[in-house]
């Protein structure tokens, strides 16, 4: 299978492909750098793999939730090179490619993004028999002083939420955390395996409704 | 010439398609459902044309000024189309974009963008031999106390920035006001004219260069 995934949902700034078993991959950390340095990245995988759009099966990108305006970016962009080349898309959770590198970590892996305004986007996972994220928990946006453990198992906490609300999410979720990396961002290549089950299972959409996901309704707009 | 060009940098989300001497046109004020709009319009020109996107010389898009996110959209899927079908660029101004309509309106047309924070984006045009937008002030971002004139002859007024600061603009142009329009928005048909001059004179740029101007430098991004 033949994937493009890219994601520019929070400071970081990423693409990978995915051809048979071989992964290309770019990243970086460049808020408000993300309209110039996306497209340079989708076109240096595809270069590096000796591929076109053309040759691929579908383009997934972090439909959010995220930064405002940087789920705007990487959905505008699956937008054009999906209609361009006629192919589908998959959307995938930013939270859910959080937390995919940290299964096995705990029993339960709790991604929270910090979301300004004094709340995080989060939810929970636990791995399936294939290694895929699995929700728990839905997605929400919330006081950190609200979030729940789905259960009384070990947590691994991951994400820039656990960043900018350790202290209260250590309050709350007392005895349980197993461990945290409040450094890692969303990456594309971390989306990909998530987007090879959605894929597999008919779960994509057609680049018009490449659309992002916000959990938060009344976020105002910048002039 | 083929031409699509597409604009969402205000409330009004349009694309437009030159096909040889027929324009085809979308358009809707639908400020936030730019994302979700942008893709089908596009389409739906291209549809009516009976052409697809490899058919196209190049795809203009609006740059800005005008709102943050709504820029960003149409750049991301300018990217996106022009990165697939390996087309050029023409960012085009979206204060020329606005101007144009009125040209002869009045000798000079100043378009105002309201730019919120007490702001406007502005610019003062004429019209040259072809009747095309010609500058006459570059485009800046101040307060409406601080629009000049850029010579003594009658102005007309276009934008929304007249709409919120009209008594302001009357004052420090007063007596050189020959009309207002504050209702109209840059739409994507009115950069059809200025984007083939662009193309003509070899200004275009490749599709990782499709990035918006946005005069304001601290704006504040939302999460």
């Amino acid at each position: 299978m033949k994937l493009l995934a890219l994601d520019t949902a929070t400071e970081a700034c990423s693409a990978a492909l995915l051809s048979g078993d071989t992964v290309y991959e770019r990243h970086d950390i460049a808020p408000r750098r993300h309209a110039e340095l996306i497209l340079p990245m989708v076109d240096g995988v595809l270069t590096e793999a000796g591929l076109g759009l053309n040759d691929l099966d579908a383009i997934a990108f972090g439909r959010g939730p995220g930064a405002f305006t940087g789920v705007r970016i990487a959905a505008g962009v699956t937008q054009g090179l999906a209609l361009g080349a006629g192919l589908p898309v998959i959307p995938v959770s930013s939270l859910a490619a959080l937390a995919q590198p940290a299964l096995g970590k705990a029993a339960v892996v709790l991604p929270a993004i910090d979301a300004r305004m004094g709340e995080v986007y989060w939810a929970a996972y636990e791995s399936d028999q294939d290694g895929l994220a699995t929700a728990l928990a839905g997605e929400k946006v919330a006081s950190p002083d609200a979030v729940q453990a789905p259960s009384t198992g070990k947590i691994f906490g991951v994400g820039s939420g656990w960043g900018t609300y350790r202290e209260r999410l250590e309050r709350i979720l007392e005895g349980q955390i197993g461990g945290i990396d409040p450094d890692r961002f969303p990456l594309a290549k971390d989306m990909l395996p998530l987007a090879v089950r959605e894929y597999s299972s008919g779960r994509y959409v057609s680049a018009e409704q490449a659309l992002p996901v916000y959990l938060r309704d009344n976020v105002v707009k910048q002039g």
